[in-house]
């Protein structure tokens, strides 16, 4: 069992002992404590810190809380973030228009070539950034959204309201990636920390796909959660 | 954007060009080729490393196979693998029964301090070592268990056969860890690894829970997919 692992048991028992939002003791002091060496402390804090068992606040470190639970489902970031007591928000990055390489018009339903709208924003969680989302559609089927989109407001909801697109199911693939430096930039995380990536397709109750999604989650502010279904 | 990010971006796209199971020319070229340090190759590599991009080989480096992609479902490890033309296994680890603790206790329906089995083995793909399974279960449930069961069959069937338990249902939860110095040990993956960790729970048809499993599963050899329902 190396040092910087024990470090990091005691340390997470001190955590729960201190309860979340209580600011941790100076690392020298905790490095005197548990008998090791400054680095090897840093490095089982380090841990913590990809974990989001604990979180940078100005020049100390803090005790976080539990990771966000979402649920895997349709059009549910604002709500699973609401549930748990916390403020939803997005950021635009951008919305453009791009012709749909192979692999775009594949997943949306539409020909080579043909445009495709690309809405980028940032995942907000009491104001602080903790996820990236890309969505892409068709532009045939809302052929006005850079006019009369609201750039916080939900994509269903306007596609419902400007495309009478309504939702008839999806799929979604869950992987974990690492963030690339814009990623990281924009979402403001280390790089080398772990994040979640899920990849969403849905399509109308005709089974004709009108939307992809894929989004960033901070591996250390969220967890999803689904039910499973006996099989028979 | 950093030089090891464009390095990497230019090695991304030589992979797709050799396609799988090729081996990488050595990292002394490959610094040549693109006009970086050996260090800074190197970074590049190991970002692909992690993400499962490519695997080590002996001494060489190979283009590694897409991620399996797993169900998001009840009792689906050896199905999930097998749909992909791999060939499922499963090594014993260890047998044991233990006294419930409060959390055990609440999840499995049973009294704190109640004996509870703990089954824990490693998830092979192909002889190799992918993944870590920790089923926990009430021992009154399944008294003969450390006598009559196959470490390398499925519990499922076993909890049917032994103790006549049918899965009504469950939930799981998905997140991204690291692993600890003992999983990374028994699983054969660098420390730095991002993993991917699914906690299921599941009932029988009166809704009597019979089963807790922690599954590590590899986060560059797995991705997990499921269903999703309109919401009306």
């Amino acid at each position: 069992m190396p040092k910087y692992y024990l470090a990091k048991a005691q340390l997470s028992d001190l955590l729960t002992e201190l309860g979340e939002g209580a600011t941790l003791p100076a690392e020298r002091e905790l490095a005197e404590r548990y008998g090791v060496a400054r680095e090897t402390l840093r490095l089982a804090l380090r841990e913590l810190l990809l974990e989001g068992r604990v979180r940078r606040q100005g020049r100390g470190t803090v005790v976080a809380g539990p990771k966000i639970e979402q649920p895997l489902s349709l059009g549910s970031y604002t709500e699973g973030v609401r549930r748990r007591g916390h403020v939803p928000g997005r950021a635009l990055i951008g919305l453009e228009r791009f012709a749909a390489d192979a692999e775009a018009a594949r997943e949306l339903g539409v020909e080579r070539g043909d445009f495709v709208w690309h809405l980028e924003r940032v995942l907000l969680v009491d104001d602080e950034r903790v996820g990236l989302e890309s969505t892409y559609a068709p532009t045939a089927l809302l052929p006005r959204m850079d006019q009369d989109f609201d750039p916080n407001g939900s994509f269903y909801a306007y596609a419902q309201e400007a495309g009478g697109l309504f939702s008839g199911g999806g799929e979604e693939r869950i992987e974990t990636v690492l963030a690339t430096p814009r990623e990281a930039l924009l979402i403001g995380t280390p790089p080398a920390l772990p994040m979640l990536l899920l990849h969403r397709r849905s399509w109308d109750p005709d089974g004709r796909p009108f939307e992809r999604v894929r989004t960033l989650y901070r591996g250390d502010r969220f967890s999803f959660w689904t039910e499973l279904k006996a099989e028979r």
